[in-house]
């Protein structure tokens, strides 16, 4: 049932053009094995994001980029007025799987550490309802504008925006390893 | 046993000073607690972390205070001559606990959600070796110097600091309400 809900939702997602196209292909493995299903999943990004308050709620992507970001792009976006702080964010990819047994939870944990992705765990462990996380570890944050006032200047963003894009790049072939193992160990339980 | 070895690694690393002040309360109610063990803890920190290679083996704390950081001591650490990529981090608190049942690591999952932190999870779902990760969420991470360049100056790491220094308030903020939940979940535990 709750399976069944998950891959209706994906399918929409997906027919909206709403999953990231790197995602989409372990997403799509994913809800078509058997014993799993994904409820929520991010590729990794490059993004400025808008903080207009304390809570996440609160929170606007100014820009987002699911691919390398050029420095004419990066330089328009951070230039551009905003109403709150701006931040910088390269964010690595994030995976929710859900399944029903502790076992199953285990088996695509396992695949995790044999693709080498270091942070992931259980969210939640109960009779018949098991989630697990999975992260990249790739990350980059800092303020380019608090309180009205601009602080990070064109030349540093510039002068970083290639370690970003190599730090994404990195995080797509983390994903793409990730992707191998899932289907080797899961494949089996389709 | 396992908790008996923790116990004995968690009193050698606090009689040597290895243990972060804000954390050691928490890390000593959990350590005395029955039921759980503490396997590795940080109260959180802001760092000048040096890269020399693309594992975390290769990395150096260059600098690090578990403290708000002045200006004098942050340019003073930035400045100096490093072989390696330096890094400016702000990492939030993290904590490892360990259990024997699923039902104890529910119970420490549950107080985690009830002080408001949301980044935690089981990494470990064994018969009789439960083990749990819990973090907050402060963070900032950007490079300084990248492959014997300065990229950021002072006046930019100047702007950021008091940022920096309230972020890790929160971040101890958070810290204590997690330890007064868990004094109150895992407390009847004793």
């Amino acid at each position: 049932m709750v399976k069944e809900r998950h891959r209706e939702t994906f399918e929409t997602a997906l027919s909206q053009g709403k999953v990231d196209e790197q995602m989409q292909p372990l997403c799509i493995f994913i809800t078509g094995a058997k014993k799993y299903f994904t409820s929520s999943c991010c590729s990794g990004r490059i993004m400025l994001l808008e903080k207009r308050g304390e809570s996440r709620k609160e929170n606007l992507f100014h820009r987002k980029w699911h691919r390398e970001v050029d420095e004419k792009e990066i330089i328009e976006g951070m230039e551009e007025n905003v109403e709150g702080d701006l931040w910088f964010k390269l964010d690595p990819f994030i995976l929710h799987i859900g399944c029903e047994t502790a076992r199953d939870a285990n088996a695509a944990l396992d695949a995790m550490r044999k693709a080498g992705v270091k942070r992931g765990g259980i969210l939640v462990a109960q009779e018949g309802k098991w989630l697990i996380e999975m992260q990249g570890t790739q990350s980059m944050s800092f303020p380019i504008r608090l309180g009205g006032k601009q602080l990070a200047d064109r030349e540093y963003v510039r002068s970083i925006l290639g370690k970003a894009n190599s730090m994404l790049e990195k995080n797509y072939t983390m994903l793409a390893r990730l992707e191998g193992e899932m289907r080797k160990a899961l494949g089996e339980a389709k």
